[in-house]
């Protein structure tokens, strides 16, 4: 089915509005989700255009929404470890590890970034699920000596190829030597903020996790000043650069229903480690016997709308799985998209089809990042 | 701060359209929202005229993103009993309860309606945070037997004067017999459907619990047609009548900062039974040292723009609690909300002041249902 796609966003106290709000709004975002119960911006100057420009220069993104779930006491490191399937003994301070979170049978409650900020202190940063409350059944339930809060933290991102030069010029050249997923404090403000390496793009990045609401504007204004020359503006995760870097979005790309390995992301799962995390064991028996199904690149002849609904793929008329989030490429030419496909089809695809409402596009499998 | 309100959500397969979505649309939806991870409607011919609708007719509405978490197994009975401080021993098959869910401390999780489904099966219908995770990572720590999952159900509500006529004229006249919080199956479709005498407005009402997305269009088809002599349209939870009715809203009202007790739910919270229920102890201490802060209705002279962040109460220049939602009602012809009130304000109030970005609107407490 298709949506008018014009209907408003009725915000209130529940769909939290950001410290940063009224600056996005001034930008004039053209679309808004709500994403872990907070306003997220989906584009500004439609999202094409955003892509063009995320390529080229730097935007600063409100990424509020990527809430931190925040372990503190005794037992978080051991809390930490039950959570994720990612063996995290090598996760010192300074560092951030994509951490899937899976259930018992290693289904995919979440996927998050752990930042470990302290010897007894982690920030889960995540996801659209509430988390929070996983960790604390769980917390509960075993009885743990851990704090499991949500702190008052708003992360901004600085993403694009010009993103080292702008945050450098706010937060001190030294960001430049920060490697991938590594972060450090940087003075702004009068306050240390915890900045980082990363970014859910397919570009260079930093994420600034500002814990102080009254810094917000400051921060805001002194990126997109000391970014003027470089043509900075404001954006967001963009859906055309997020397919292409094969980055996963959770409740699109991957469900309740799926596995951590279905969607790929065995690297990330320490099987072999001896740790106490929940949904291991299952892991391992279903890296036994082959996984049914697996998450994958294609690309097809077609352009896809926004996507409410993952569409069915057909490979000689069979229904052999969906895609799960489409776009346009206009560097491309082609429509691009992430697709749960049975096994072998993700591996050995003969002439599969995209069945779309408009027809069938011919469609094959391409590898991640789409180059 | 306000927005600029016409911003649209842009949906996807996260934040997830409903089997009754076409209809919505075709209603002409003016506003969404996201709800559990689920589109839920606003408004359709503006919220005043809605509220005068309802109030006279029968409105049909899609409340799908009222999700089931679903026990069951040998344990479902007590994890429902660990999971809410309202004593469920009384709570047979055929009946429903307004059930808070809250922490160790008291403070709410969820406010969701139970429903005995089945000997061994319960359904908890719930408001907008992922309980679903609590209930998981308690039964976990725990080591009980149960499942927990998140049917396949999509509640479509009937609510207004006439929903009993309507209601009846689809699903047998029987349903005008069952008493406010209670349930039966009644056949549509050659299926079995669970309807109960309940729903989030001021009005009668049905929820019925379609678990058969192929009935949807069906079932809302044929509400509609049954009530077309008598007005019926389609409809969504009303801000003016729901305030009206003293319905609060979990985000909104109260937030994971409030106890179940600060909220006025004493008479859900069965302190006194010897259940395993979490939070009781701490619910007790609570009420034996008296509240702290406490909701209450308010009336005030001011026009309310629709609350993206509580307002401040004032008595005598000093900050006494905030309004959490609020609206015109036409038929009072003044400001209403509900509000978070330090003791004693909400008991004994002075000349209150609800301090809105247009100046200090005198208010004052009003007992709930505001009539």
């Amino acid at each position: 089915m298709s949506l008018s796609g014009d209907v408003p966003l009725v915000v209130s106290r529940r769909t939290r509005v950001t410290p940063f709000t009224p600056r996005v709004e001034e930008a004039g975002v053209a679309g808004y989700t709500i994403y872990n119960h907070m306003l997220l911006a989906t584009s500004f100057r439609g999202v094409e255009e955003d892509y063009h420009h995320l390529r080229s220069s730097a935007q600063v993104w409100d990424v509020s929404c990527q809430r931190q779930v925040e372990l503190t006491g005794p037992d978080a490191g051991r809390l930490a470890q039950i959570l994720t399937v990612r063996d995290l003994s090598h996760l010192i301070i300074g560092r951030c590890a994509y951490a899937p979170v899976v259930d018992h049978s290693g289904r995919l409650i979440n996927d998050p970034v752990v930042i470990r900020v302290g010897d007894d202190r982690y920030w889960f940063s995540i996801a659209d699920s509430d988390m929070r409350l996983w960790a604390e059944g769980l917390a509960a339930g075993w009885g743990l000596d851990v704090d499991i809060t949500e702190p008052e933290v708003f992360p901004l991102a600085v993403q694009g190829p010009l993103a080292e030069a702008v945050t450098g010029r706010v937060l001190g050249e030294e960001v430049g030597d920060l490697g991938s997923f590594r972060w450090k404090w940087c003075r702004f403000g009068g306050r240390d903020l915890l900045v980082a390496r990363s970014g859910w793009s397919n570009q260079d990045g930093f994420e600034i996790y500002l814990d102080d609401p009254d810094l917000a504007l400051p921060l805001w204004d002194a990126l997109m000043e000391a970014g003027r020359r470089d043509g900075v503006a404001v954006g967001c995760p963009n859906q055309i650069d997020r397919i292409e870097g094969g980055l996963l979005s959770y409740g699109n790309d991957m469900t309740r229903e799926n596995t951590a390995l279905e969607v790929g992301l065995e690297r990330f799962c320490s099987l072999d480690s001896e740790t106490e995390a929940i949904g291991r064991d299952s892991l391992l028996q279903e890296a036994a016997r082959g996984v049914a199904r697996r998450i994958c690149g294609v690309a097809f002849d077609g352009r896809p709308l926004h996507l409410v609904r993952p569409l069915p793929v057909a490979a000689n008329g069979a229904m052999v799985g969906e895609v799960t989030s489409a776009a346009w490429s206009p560097r491309l030419g082609h429509g691009i998209g992430l697709a749960m496909l049975d096994t072998p089809f993700w591996r050995n695809a003969p002439s599969l089809e995209v069945v779309s409402p408009e027809g069938a596009w011919p469609a094959s499998v391409v590898s991640l990042p789409i180059r």
